[in-house]
């Protein structure tokens, strides 16, 4: 925990922090991780995860000036099990996002939306256009940067790579350069499909 | 991190301690969590949300001599929001039960059933006879112990009170003996249930 907050510490106060925690609990849990994570450590944000429902999420959103991103559709192979169950024509994480868009306004909740399936982010975008989305999975996972940003539609995103960066130079002396070139490179892919639209 | 360690620490080695970490991120990640909560704090069992899937999960499951418990269904009032969506005349926790059952076998993989539904915990009850169960909701969270005895039907179980025993004393110096016999009363209720039935 104190190499946690000594490594947040680090980051500059401009700097957005995600808590990739992935939290869910009944609400009294809620609230201490909620104050944990915001609070103890100073994110900015959250991932929390929807399985246990409204009172498992409204803690997080109680900070206004704190962001939830709720887990809609992951990155991973598993999303394959639950997340896309079909039944009343949508998919479980379309009734995730239709349902938890009344708990916040776009201003305090936004969703995972993985690269990985970019037909689905599409979809996605088309029935949330003014959420923030978090979209991993265009490092080690393999999603293409560029699909990522026509699936997106401009939308208000957040596009994550982590080991993708942070592994780039594996146990090399120079490994912060190499994960700086990686970081660049990745931008500039995304920058430049985004000219390419335009 | 260190006072949780060290909380964990003066349990006897005979005590199984539960790790109620509901945890569930991409492999990678679940596999650092497992590697925390099992060989770090010295956990017999955890506990793990299934919105993500399979690799989410699977991690977990590679440590032979713990145990996984899988959120079914929860105690608390947001499992109504998504847990008990239905489509194709199951539920979402039945789903969950009847796809994952197959990740485990009933000594790996138990799950999470709450008290505070006792017609639900029955229907998980018959469908998954031989599984450990975990069953919260017995103290703060006003669950019928005598019910929660019926509904399980003598399967495998570990019925669980947090708040209702620990915080039992409040602010008081007594608080230990306070707990000591919350403790003991919600045991009474348990015990008692099961020879009424006899």
């Amino acid at each position: 925990m104190r190499l946690l907050k000594k490594t947040i510490d680090y980051i500059p106060n401009d700097i957005h922090v995600i808590g990739d925690a992935k939290r869910g609990d009944i609400g009294n849990t809620s609230k201490a991780y909620a104050k944990a994570v915001f609070e103890e450590f100073g994110c900015d944000s959250v991932t929390v995860s929807p399985y246990m429902g409204s009172d498992s999420i409204k803690p997080f959103l109680s900070y206004n000036d704190k962001m939830v991103f709720l887990l809609c559709l992951t990155s991973n192979p598993g999303s394959n099990d639950f997340e896309k169950l079909k039944y009343n024509e949508k998919n479980l994480y379309e009734h995730v996002l239709e349902k938890s868009s009344k708990w916040g306004t776009s201003e305090q909740l936004g969703y995972v939306v993985g690269a990985t399936h970019s037909s689905e982010l599409k979809n996605v975008r088309e029935q949330a256009p003014d959420r923030y989305f978090l979209i991993p999975g265009v490092g080690a996972q393999g999603g293409n940067p560029a699909e990522v940003m026509k699936s997106n539609m401009n939308g208000p995103a957040i596009i994550n790579s982590s080991r993708g960066i942070i592994y780039a130079g594996g146990d090399s002396k120079d490994f912060a350069e190499k994960s700086r070139q990686a970081a660049m490179d990745l931008r500039n892919k995304l920058i430049n499909t985004k000219n390419c639209k335009k």
